[in-house]
C-alpha cells in the first residue's frame, strides 16, 4: 500500500481568468438585476434558470467525434461516457429547455434569465472566463411585434437601472439587408466567401477610415500611414457604389442621431419635445424654426431615411425587400408605442455579431463619453445586443421555431452605471461597538442587538480587543459612520461615548486647533439614549 | 481530410441530476435570498461572490497524485495541466479567498455568499447535482461572540423570510462535548475508531430506537423486528452509563422544548411570555401557576439543564470542560441579546455533520409538521447548519485562522415556505391583449404599451391570431386575470371588450343559467377608459 505523500501547501489563487466579487460589486449587481427583472416581468416575461451544466451534445457547435470537445467551453467526460460542459451563453440552453418542455410552456414563450456563463478562452486584461449575462427571449413567434417589443423593453430597462434618456440609443438593423446588398453587388455564392469577408471587415472600419478608406478596401486595397498595405476585395466601380450606398445609409443615420443628441443637450425640454415631434412627423416644421431648424432643413426621422435608402439600394432583391418590410413594421410598432428616434432607430450600420441571426438584429449603445484606458475620450458603447434566430430549436425537434431575444452584458452595464456615478462604489459601513472590557462582551452584544433590532447595520468588534487603536483602524477599514465606546468608567455612570467618525474625518481635514481641541465629534450620552443618538447621526 | 459526419439530432435533456427552474421557482427564491441578504447585511456581513471554478488544489480534500481527481466534484484538466473543478460548497472557496486577499480584508472578516454549488454524486429522487447554498461566516476570531451572533442572525433570518417564532429552533452543541465524552468513556485513540463509529451511529438512532435500543447497541448488539442482528460496541456498563448520561442530557432538552412548544400553542401570548420569563429565570415561578406549571414543577431553561448535565458527565475532562465553558458563554450572549429558549437552545443531541468542525456546532430546525412522501406526519427538520472550523485557512497560510459560519439549504427552506403556504406557488399572469385583426398590430401594441407604462404586467398575443379560441387558451395557460378584445366593430365604435377571466372562471363554476346568460364577466368600455377599468378590476 502506497504511503500518502505529504501534500504541499496549496496556492491561494483564483484560476487564471476567474475573479472574486466583493461587497458592493455583488450587491449593486443584485440590485441592478432586480430592477431589470422588474421591467421584464412587467412585459410578461417569465423567469427561467436552467442548469449551469449541459450535455455537450445539447450545447451544439461541437463535432461528436473529436476526442476532447472542449474548444471554447469547459467540458469533461462522465464515467458513463457522456460529455458535459458549462453553458457558454443563455441561448443554447434556452433552445434545449424549449425543446424539452415545449408541451408545458405557453406558446409563444417569453422568458428572461440571469446568471453566469463560462468561456474557455485565453484570459486577458478585463477578459474573464466567467461573466454574467441577462437575457430576454420570445420563442415561438415570427411576428415582428416580438422584436419591436424587446427593443422597447430594452429601452425601458436602461432607464429603469438609471441610464437617462438621451444617454443611450437602441439601434436596429436586419441581417438580411447586408446579405441582400451582397447579392445585389454580385457577391453571393460560396466562391465569393473571401470577398464578402473583406467587405465586412472594411465596413466595420468605417468609423476609423472614413468612406474613402472603405472605398479603397473594397477596390484595390489600401496603404496605411505606416506603409503597410491591406489587400482589397478588388470589386468593380458598380459593385463598390452599391456597397457604398448601403454604407451611406448608416452614415446618414449617424449624422441625424448626432443632431438629435445636440438638440437634446442644447434645447429646453419643451422645445426638444417639439423638435422630436417634427422629426417624427407628428407636426410640420414650424416656419419659426431658424437656421439649421428651418423648414428647408426640416429634420428627418433617421429610421425613415434608413428605410428609404435601403429600399432603393435593394430594389428588386428579395432578401433586401423582406428586410426593409420587417424594419418598417418594427419602426411603426415602436413609434406607436411612443418610442421616438431619441430612443430607438433603424440603423443599417449595425453589423457586429450577426452570427446566428436570421432577421432583425439590435443593440443598445450608451452614447455618453468616458475615458478609455489610454485616457482618450470615447463613447461608452454597446451594453446589449440581440436579434432573431429562427433555427436554434430546430436542431432538437426538426421543426422550425422562430425566436428573437436580447442579451445584456451585465458587467459592462454595471461599469457604465459606475462610470457615470449612477451608483456609488463605497457604501456606509456598520456602526462598530468597540470592546473596552473583554469580560463584558454580553454588554456590547446587547448594544449591537438593540441597534440591529432597530434596523441599523451594526457590529461588535470581534478581533483581539487589547489594542484599542486596532479597533478604530478596523472601524475605519469598514467605513463605519459611528463607533460606540463603553469602558468601566462609562459603565459605572450608565453612559456611552459616541464617536461620529465621518465628522471626525472632516474635522481632521479642516479644523482649526481650537475646534480640534473641542473634539465635537465625540460625546457622551446616557446609555438608554444610545439608540436615539445613533439614529439622529445616521439620519443627518 | 475527413468529411464531417452528419450530426444526429441532439437529445433535448438536462444532464442526469440537473434541473431547470421556472417562473416563481426562480423569483420566489430570489425574493427569499434578498430578505436573507438584508438580515446578513444588517449584522455587518459583506457580500462575496467567489468564482464558481476553483483549482482542485485549492478546493483540497483530493490527493494530487491520482489520475482523475474528480471523486465527488466535477473536475477537468486544462491544457496547461492544471486541474480545475466546480466548487462543492462555499466554505472551501472562502478559505481560499481569505488566504488570497487577507491583507485587503477587514479582520475579523464577516461575509455572506449565495449561489449554486455542484456535487458529482449519484443523482436520486430529490437529490440533485446542482443546488443553492447561502452561507454566512466570520473569519479571524476565536470569540464565542461570533458563534452567538451567527445563531442570533439565523433566528432573525428565519423570521425575516416568514417562518414564525415557535415554528423553528436553533440548536447548539459543541464538537468537543462528544469527543470529551468518548475520552471519559475510554474510547479515545486510533485503535478505538470502530467503537466510536458504532457509538455515533447508535446515538444517531435515538429517535427511532429509544434509550433501550441505543443501550443495546452500545453493549452486545441488537436484534430488530425482522430478526436482523446489529453488532454492538461491546462497551462495559460504566462506559455505557457515561454515554447514556450524555444522551440523557439531549433527551431532557428535547422534553423541555416540547413543553415550551405546547405552552406556545395553548397559552395566550401574554401568558406564554410570562411562562418564558420563568423558564429564563427572569421571574420566579408564581404560586398561582397550577398543576404542571406549579412551583414544584418550575420549568427549567433547557440550555442550563444541558450545561449542568454536561458539566457533570465531563467533569475533569479538559475537552468537555472547554466545550461547556464555550456553550455557557454562547448561552449568556444570546440570552442577553433577547433570544430565549423558544428560539435558541444548547442541545447536546445535535450530532449531525460534525465533519470538519472544531468547536461549537449549530443547526436550525423547523418544528412544524408536514407529510413526507409516505404520507406520514413528520417534523420538517433541519434547514441550516454550521459551526466553528479553525483549520481550513491554515492549509494555505500555515497560520491558524479561527472561523465560524452557517450554511442555509436554500431549496429546503423554500420548500418549507411553500409547504406552509408562506409563499404562493402560482402568481397572477399578465393582462393579455388579444389580436382580432392581424393588420392592426400597432393598435394592440399601443394598448399594451399604455398598460405597461402604468406598471401593469401585460402582453399582446404574439402567436398565430387566426384561431381566437387559441388566444383565450393561451390567456388561461398564462393565468391571465384579464383579456382585452378589439375587433373591427369595436374599433369603429372606439370601444374595447374587457373579459374578467377570474370572475368568468368563478361564474362558470357556480352560476345559474340566467347569470350565465348575462355574462357579467365581459363588458364594453370606451377605448380611453380601458386603463382605468383594468386597474379597477386588478385592484379588486
Amino acid at each position: 500500500m502506497a504511503k500518502p505523500k505529504k501534500t504541499p501547501r496549496p496556492k491561494a489563487q483564483t484560476p487564471k481568468g476567474f475573479r472574486d466579487y466583493f461587497g458592493t460589486d455583488v450587491s449593486d449587481r443584485a440590485e441592478m438585476l432586480q430592477a431589470i427583472a422588474g421591467v421584464y416581468h412587467r412585459y410578461g416575461f417569465d423567469a427561467l434558470e436552467s442548469s449551469a451544466v449541459e450535455t455537450v451534445e445539447a450545447l451544439g457547435k461541437f463535432l461528436p467525434d473529436v476526442d476532447r470537445p472542449n474548444e471554447g467551453v469547459f467540458a469533461w467526460q462522465e464515467e458513463d461516457g457522456d460529455w458535459l460542459a458549462l453553458r457558454y451563453d443563455m441561448t443554447a440552453p434556452l433552445a434545449r429547455v424549449y425543446a424539452q418542455h415545449r408541451n408545458d410552456l405557453p406558446n409563444p414563450y417569453r422568458r428572461y434569465t440571469m446568471g453566469p456563463v463560462w468561456r474557455n478562452e485565453k484570459p486577458g486584461p478585463g477578459r474573464y472566463r466567467q461573466f454574467y449575462q441577462c437575457d430576454a427571449d420570445t420563442v415561438g413567434t415570427a411576428s415582428m411585434a416580438a422584436d419591436a417589443e424587446i427593443c422597447a423593453m430594452l429601452s425601458d430597462t436602461l432607464e429603469a437601472v438609471g441610464i437617462e434618456r438621451g444617454d443611450y440609443v437602441i439601434r436596429i438593423n436586419n441581417r438580411k439587408v447586408l446579405n441582400g446588398v451582397m447579392e445585389v453587388a454580385g457577391l453571393a455564392g460560396d466562391d465569393k466567401e473571401a470577398e464578402r469577408s473583406i467587405v465586412l471587415r472594411a465596413i466595420d472600419k468605417l468609423d476609423r477610415l472614413g468612406p474613402d478608406g472603405v472605398r479603397a478596401l473594397l477596390g484595390e486595397g489600401r496603404k496605411d500611414e505606416s506603409g503597410d498595405f491591406t489587400k482589397g476585395a478588388k470589386l468593380d466601380d458598380e459593385q463598390i457604389d452599391t456597397i457604398m450606398s448601403f454604407v451611406a445609409a448608416g452614415e446618414r443615420v449617424t449624422e441625424i442621431l448626432e443632431n438629435i443628441k445636440l438638440m437634446k443637450q442644447n434645447l429646453p425640454d419643451n422645445l426638444f419635445k417639439a423638435y422630436l415631434d417634427v422629426v417624427e412627423g407628428k407636426k410640420p416644421a414650424p416656419v419659426a424654426f431658424a437656421g439649421p431648424l428651418g423648414p428647408e432643413n426640416a429634420p428627418s426621422h433617421p429610421s425613415l431615411v434608413a428605410i428609404e435608402v435601403l429600399s432603393e439600394v435593394g430594389q428588386g432583391n428579395a432578401l433586401c425587400e423582406s428586410a426593409v418590410s420587417e424594419l418598417r413594421e418594427i419602426h411603426e410598432l415602436v413609434s406607436i408605442a411612443g418610442y421616438g428616434p431619441d430612443r430607438i432607430v433603424i440603423d443599417p450600420s449595425v453589423v457586429r455579431g450577426l452570427g446566428y441571426y436570421t432577421g432583425p438584429v439590435y443593440e443598445a449603445e450608451l452614447t455618453f463619453d468616458v475615458q478609455n484606458e489610454k485616457g482618450q475620450t470615447v463613447q461608452f458603447g454597446s451594453v446589449a445586443g440581440g436579434g432573431r434566430y429562427d433555427d436554434l430549436v430546430k436542431r432538437f425537434t426538426g421543426q422550425e421555431v422562430p425566436a428573437t431575444g436580447v442579451s445584456i452584458g451585465v458587467d459592462r452595464l454595471l461599469a457604465a452605471l459606475r462610470a457615470t456615478n449612477r451608483i456609488g462604489t463605497t457604501e456606509a459601513g456598520p456602526v462598530v461597538v468597540t470592546v473596552m472590557d473583554r469580560d463584558r462582551m454580553d454588554d456590547y452584544q446587547a448594544m449591537v442587538a438593540e441597534l440591529r433590532q432597530a434596523g441599523i447595520r451594526a457590529e461588535v468588534y470581534l478581533g483581539n480587543p487589547k489594542n484599542f487603536g486596532n479597533q478604530l483602524k478596523y472601524a475605519d477599514k469598514r467605513n463605519a459612520p459611528i463607533a460606540i465606546i463603553e469602558g468601566a468608567d462609562e459603565k459605572a455612570r450608565s453612559v456611552v461615548q459616541i464617536k461620529d467618525l465621518y465628522l471626525g474625518a472632516k474635522i481632521a481635514e479642516t479644523a482649526t486647533h481650537e475646534e480640534w481641541a473641542e473634539n465635537p465629534s465625540q460625546f457622551e450620552v446616557p446609555r438608554n439614549q444610545m439608540l436615539a443618538k445613533v439614529q439622529e447621526i445616521l439620519n443627518q
